[in-house]
């Protein structure tokens, strides 16, 4: 099955707005079997988008698309698909009954605009949108189905998971292809791509990797007969190739992981930031919940707040400035004690653009501090990549992967880079 | 002049990419006068390329495409250009050497399926990259010129800036086209669209909204003659019209504002978070040279850390829990004195998706404190809609902009809505 995607609206075309929308379709199409062939975005034009969809459909078997279904003038979506069905917009009594209902219980009056929401081309099938006012719509034309979804991007999630998606696998058969996403951290991506040939070379197995900054994402297709049951094998020979860098499956994000890893054990972390301004705990308070793990921050991004809040003795800043492992340290340390954590998590380090203490920009310590008073890791100089005034926020999220990807090792217990002999002739070189 | 953009990449239909050069273009050529009447996007197959580029051709008067301009033998657009000239790739001696320079430079082996970067369809013109090694491309075809450009969004940025829209622009005439950006907050859009009516209505002006958490921009553009000289006066109307909501122009974000302030009078601020996590302090240190203006802040999202750290009194916790306008004034006097700053801004709310204490989600207050020991102000409940799982991080979100707007109103001496009738009902209504 061919599917193309249209998305309607001039403020794509003019770029106020991303097209995060044929993303995710093309995203979550993908992951049923579904093919998606080609992706056109046009303005809000009537006879433009009636073009659009016949084209469309000319090529593949059906097309969805998204925005113009709107209450406003410029909503023409709807408009479009009458026109090319060659049918008359009729107003439908229940979506009408519905409409009234929701602005009633709102306390808010009708505008009489917002009651095109009830129009649809004569025929077509109305989807129902448990998210929002705006309906879907199936309007079947000569040349295939076209699914109209509005633009709200969680309206149009909606509709397109509880009602286009079930019916599209169950048009094209069921799809004999299985998918699994896996979470890597501070491997490169060739290196990771290097060990995975020959999981590449096996047949039916394809895969595609997803860099984020200091994170790579690898997934897993496999396609053909028992799909299901071949994936959990490779997937297994994966994980054994890679070893300890896949860290989570799917959307487990490393701050989820650590919140696992600290709640089975009944500990708590607290975090003291620099260059990361408060990224970090912000990173640790995303998901709800997350008091029972995280005990507080601090953020010491001004050299003198280290010392104050921190306790980073004077001696060490003037020394070696705030760029340093043992600062990192200290830092970790201090917080540990401060808020009254199982452990403390510091970073401390260069965001650029320019220079600090003469250590280049992209010059980063993360260090853990706990669970007993003595014990401190600290990471080497991170590999974070140093560069122009775009590079910035790209050093401060890799800084965040690294601190957590540090805390996930020593909760873990897996080796720290920090205590290998790279870290020592770095520490020594600074010196 | 009317240009169609095309994008090339399977992933980009896959949904791995979203597709921010398309926006990125769009932009740039709407703010030079030049309307995108179409935006597609196609997969990585040479005859799909090759009819996509010469259908956009029979609607449009140029083309720009990007991606598919790499060393691999996926990346097609060059061959695609070739194919619709009906003319062979030939090998750019002048490119040759300069790859072979870069390469050299860089201490690597020239792998010799870079070489392909240097092959162009035989009459094509080379557009300069002095960002990357993948030059951009400019083809003559039948109906009009395709610009073809790298997909890194970078390399691409830099073509287009420096060679393509100077060319555009030249084809096209100078475009009579003056364009202006204003940042609101905390004004809703449509109350913003009901006091700006009379600017609408005027002559050869055209507003957009933009409306992002707790924001909303306002572009504004002035078509025909003097369009540059119109524009000042529409900026200046639109100014008066809405008052202190507008906090800034073009990339003059809430965070410089609140930055320059504190700057210009020597002071400076440190925050204390709950719901946010530490988004306030990033969005604080998202500058370089914050910390001459933010001295620190505090991440106490458990109820617990609020006392320790911040002194909140245990019996106002007890009495009304940790969402209460006077638990967010106790934090700002404790985080002011706690970390030694001219202000101290703090925020308590509930970002969900569970209520808190019985405060419904999205009930958010936030506080400044300072200058002097006893001014405290204490925004009313802020107008933080709430509702599903998603809407967690928008609500963290506007609560950063609505405690920034708060620090701004009491930076500049306006009003502060804490301390409307608004605010006391609100505050009696909670006991």
């Amino acid at each position: 099955m061919r599917v193309e995607l249209l998305t309607v609206g001039d403020e794509l075309l003019l770029g106020d707005t991303i097209n995060g929308n044929a993303a995710w379709l093309g995203r979550r199409l993908a992951d049923h079997g579904v093919e998606v062939t080609r992706s056109v975005v046009v303005g809000d034009e009537l006879d433009v988008i009636v073009a659009a969809v016949t084209t469309a459909l000319e090529r593949a078997d059906a097309v969805i698309t998204t925005g113009g279904l709107g209450p406003t003038y410029d909503d023409l979506t709807r408009d479009a698909l009458a026109a090319a069905a060659g049918v008359p917009l009729v107003r439908d009594p229940d979506l009408e009954r519905r409409l009234r209902e929701r602005v009633a219980r709102a306390g808010r009056v009708l505008q009489p605009m917002a009651l095109r929401m009830a129009d649809v081309p004569k025929g077509a099938r109305v989807l129902a949108n448990s998210a929002g006012s705006a309906p879907g719509l199936r309007v079947e034309l000569p040349g295939g189905a076209v699914y109209a979804l509005p633009g709200v991007p969680f309206e149009m999630r909606t509709i397109m998971d509880e009602t286009v998606l079930p019916e599209l696998a169950r048009i094209a058969g069921l799809p004999a292809v299985a998918r699994r996403t896996l979470r890597t951290s501070r491997m490169w991506e060739s290196v990771i791509a290097t060990r995975l040939a020959e999981v590449e070379a096996m047949d039916g197995v394809k895969l595609a990797y997803l860099p984020d900054p200091a994170e790579v994402k690898i997934r897993i297709t496999v396609a053909g007969p028992d799909a299901a049951g071949r994936l959990a094998g490779v997937e297994a020979h994966v994980r054994t190739l890679l070893g300890s860098a896949v860290y989570g499956a799917e959307d487990e994000s490393l701050d989820r992981v650590v919140h696992r890893l600290l709640a089975a054990r009944g500990e708590t972390v607290a975090a003291a930031e620099s260059l990361t301004g408060g990224l970090i705990g912000a990173e640790l308070t995303a998901m709800p919940g997350s008091s029972a793990t995280f005990a507080g921050g601090m953020v010491t991004y001004a050299t003198e707040a280290k010392q104050r809040l921190l306790g980073v003795p004077a001696k060490l800043l003037d020394e070696h400035g705030a760029v340093h492992p043992e600062v990192a340290a200290a830092m970790a340390a201090g917080v540990r004690g401060a808020i009254g954590a199982t452990y403390g998590l510091a970073v401390t380090g260069v965001a650029g653009p320019d220079t600090q203490d003469g250590r280049p920009v992209g010059t980063v310590y993360a260090a853990v501090a706990g669970p007993g008073d003595s014990r401190t890791v600290v990471s080497p100089r991170l590999p974070v990549p140093g560069a122009g005034p775009e590079m910035r926020a790209v050093i401060r999220r890799m800084t965040v992967v690294h601190a957590l990807e540090l805390l996930r090792r020593v909760l873990m217990g897996l080796d720290v880079e920090g205590e290998s002999e790279e870290a020592q002739a770095d520490r020594e070189d600074l010196d």
